[in-house]
């Protein structure tokens, strides 16, 4: 393929739902303002689709739309991919035919980066092509050029996002309107910020991917899905979150990639679960579907990125930027910045993790019923922050706050209050995370 | 100079300050984690400073002091500068030197770019080298590169930003404490988030270049301080505080830079001026010293970009990241994307912009008071939104908030209610913006 200037740039495109209809609009409404960023017009070539025939409110040649993508992967007036299909296959084999064919690559697909990226990334190597991702992760907002750019040359620390709207709807409605989790996600659903079936949602999966690819660029080491671990909001209950309002906190999905320094060295750890963070935490007033990642770094301090995680056209915006570099990149017949896993850190295990926890349990409302549960904690070498005593009689409860300790040992704890004669219930727990900003300097 | 891998770039360092320092300890202390995300490793060649035996807590080679800041930047070993020096001159003659030479330069200074960008993106243009700014706008808040990159193939509609820490931290006194303006520069003069002279923060001339340089990569049009209106806080009083509170709303220093579609044409605007904003938008939470730039675009929607705004090593992780990137660049000859100014559109004086006025005045308590004020509004054609009366007798006053209109017909009306016999007193003008957020679909 020729390099240079005079010369057009062909795009194929894999998908025409809701992100590849709405790339396909951008790329035709502002095709002069492309050409003027990257040096060169875009052309679409083509557009693989499972049904051609089926109506789309797009003013389009109908021509362009095929059946047969690997063919349109491979044809050699295709500089540059755009995957929006989602799903692991036929999207791997698709990006991997494209950057073979010496296509540089745009995709938006969380879940296969999250399952195999190592798999895509070095075949982008071998091709000495661009395989960008902004898409992927929190829909429009730019997080992974900055992570993978900005902060170069910082180190970052910790990660923590709300990536997932859905969750993060269902959660704001339960805080704001005393709902339980049910009847929230049941008006998420009926105002179409939940999918009729939200498994992927709720139960976190779609965070997790996303947390596997924050931390794998946060921290320059590969991590998988299955390193991530999972929890999803279907047993957040209305009580834990009137619970954490009174100890100033809400209830927020979160997806947390840290960096640990251990006694034998750095190790990195992600994992996805419903939190208490504190309500004067940038990351609380995040409402509704809006998605936003808190970065803290050495260099840099505490960051924010803030936008909606999701919908057609943000995720076409995302889509587009990343096909404006990777444009120019053809035209000067070089490539961005590759995989960065040269640190190449350990995955802890959730045991291992450091964790605080938030306890709330029933308990018989005798003397001594403090010190049988204080016991139960030393025990298990879990250090108590607060504990307050609430209700009389057979409303007797106690609420612990922990001091950090490992998640395996706090589990534990748990697992032994079920079991003490004097308790008659563990009503709530959940992780506390996001300790309150220090002030900047100006 | 030689390309290709095995080698080492060279880099000069202009300025040894609070930034200038921290750079130089990141480079020392980062240096393999650097070479590692480069492909090359970086060396410190020497340090432009005025006073080269000035004591520095810095573990570096004294040789590397130099006064002969314009022989650094023209040694054929140094591939990349770093400017911290700040201010037009030497600042300006430096880097066009190191253009000239062949070194691609790294700034962090706003006053130059906003008063003179036009002179150093042509140099870089011609030199064929990378000009990056990313510290000149919010510190270490990725915004330039997002701006410049991730939302290139998007179109923005308007940027809010918070963008001094100073101003921030004291309106966010007067609003937390009810402290008087002098009262709250006093204690952020102690606690060291304002100089000794505040001027340049206090009367907007710093947000007023950082506008400058915002508008100018927004809307792809060369936007230069000049063009800015500007308005700083010393005339905020403890009333007009209250007044915003009244009305839901706090009152933030704001950088504003708008894409407006007028009859003949699209147009923009940048100015710097205290407003009003609703106390729910993300920019009114930006509490401290911290800044935020919020971004309306078509496709992407609303994003925020939130951090510390100033400071030695937050600005320098802005630094290094850009260094990166641009010492990738030299090693693969290549520049990234210059400058963006191919729309070339007009920027509109600030009274053909289009704001909305909140105003409280004083005024005699007997009938027809109401209709005097409304038919003033009305013959300059100001539309009003809610008018409000409150107080008797010697107390009483009205607060009306109107429509959008030309800020020269809102200027002018309150030019002439002042002037009106019922008028005791215009105690309180102040222009409200940022419209409360819609909710994102998910």
């Amino acid at each position: 393929m020729a390099t240079g200037s005079g010369r057009t740039l062909g795009v194929g495109l894999l998908g025409c739902g809701v992100v590849g209809s709405e790339v396909a609009r951008l790329l035709t409404a502002q095709h002069d303002e492309l050409a003027a960023r990257i040096g060169a017009p875009l052309e679409l070539r083509g557009i693989g689709v499972r049904r051609p025939g089926r109506a789309r409110d797009l003013d389009l040649d109908p021509g362009l739309f095929t059946t047969d993508a690997a063919a349109l992967v491979r044809r050699d007036d295709v500089d540059l991919v755009v995957e929006v299909i989602g799903g692991i296959e036929p999207a791997r084999s698709l990006i991997l035919a494209a950057l073979e064919n010496g296509a540089s690559v745009v995709t938006a697909n969380k879940a296969l980066l999250a399952e195999d990226g190592a798999t895509l990334f070095e075949a982008a190597e071998k091709a000495d092509r661009d395989l960008w991702f902004e898409a992927a992760v929190a829909g429009a907002i730019p997080i992974i050029r900055p992570l993978r750019e900005s902060l170069a040359g910082d180190r970052v620390r910790r990660v923590l996002g709300i990536v997932n709207g859905t969750t993060n709807f269902v959660l704001d409605k339960m805080s704001t309107s005393g709902a339980g989790f049910a009847e929230a996600l049941e008006e998420a659903q009926s105002l179409g910020f939940a999918e009729a079936d939200p498994t992927a949602d709720i139960e976190g999966f779609d965070a997790a991917a996303k947390a596997a690819i924050l931390a794998s660029l946060a921290f320059h080491t590969r991590v998988a899905v299955a390193d991530v671990h999972r929890e999803g909001i279907a047993e957040v209950s209305a009580a834990d979150v009137v619970s954490a309002r009174e100890m100033g906190c809400v209830v927020k999905l979160l997806a947390i990639c840290e960096m640990h320094e251990l006694a034998d060295g750095p190790a990195v750890s992600a994992r996805v679960h419903p939190a208490m963070i504190p309500a004067e935490h940038p990351l609380a007033s995040v409402r509704g579907a809006y998605n936003a990642v808190f970065v803290e770094s050495e260099a840099a301090g505490q960051l924010m990125f803030y936008g909606p995680g999701a919908g057609g056209a943000p995720t076409a915006s995302a889509v587009l930027g990343d096909l404006v570099t990777a444009a120019r990149n053809r035209l000067s017949d070089v490539r961005g910045a590759g995989e960065s896993a040269h640190a190449e850190l350990d995955v802890l295990a959730m045991g291992d993790t450091i964790t605080r926890y938030h306890i709330a349990v029933d308990v018989d409302d005798r003397p001594g019923v403090l010190a049988a549960v204080a016991t139960e904690f030393s025990r298990h070498e879990v250090s108590i922050q607060t504990v307050r005593q609430e209700g009389r009689g057979s409303d007797a409860q106690l609420v612990v706050v922990t001091h950090p300790a490992r998640d395996a040992a706090l589990a534990a704890t748990v697992d032994a209050l079920v079991h003490l004669d004097m308790v008659r219930a563990v009503t709530s727990v959940m992780r506390v995370e996001a300790e309150s900003q220090p002030e900047s300097r100006s």
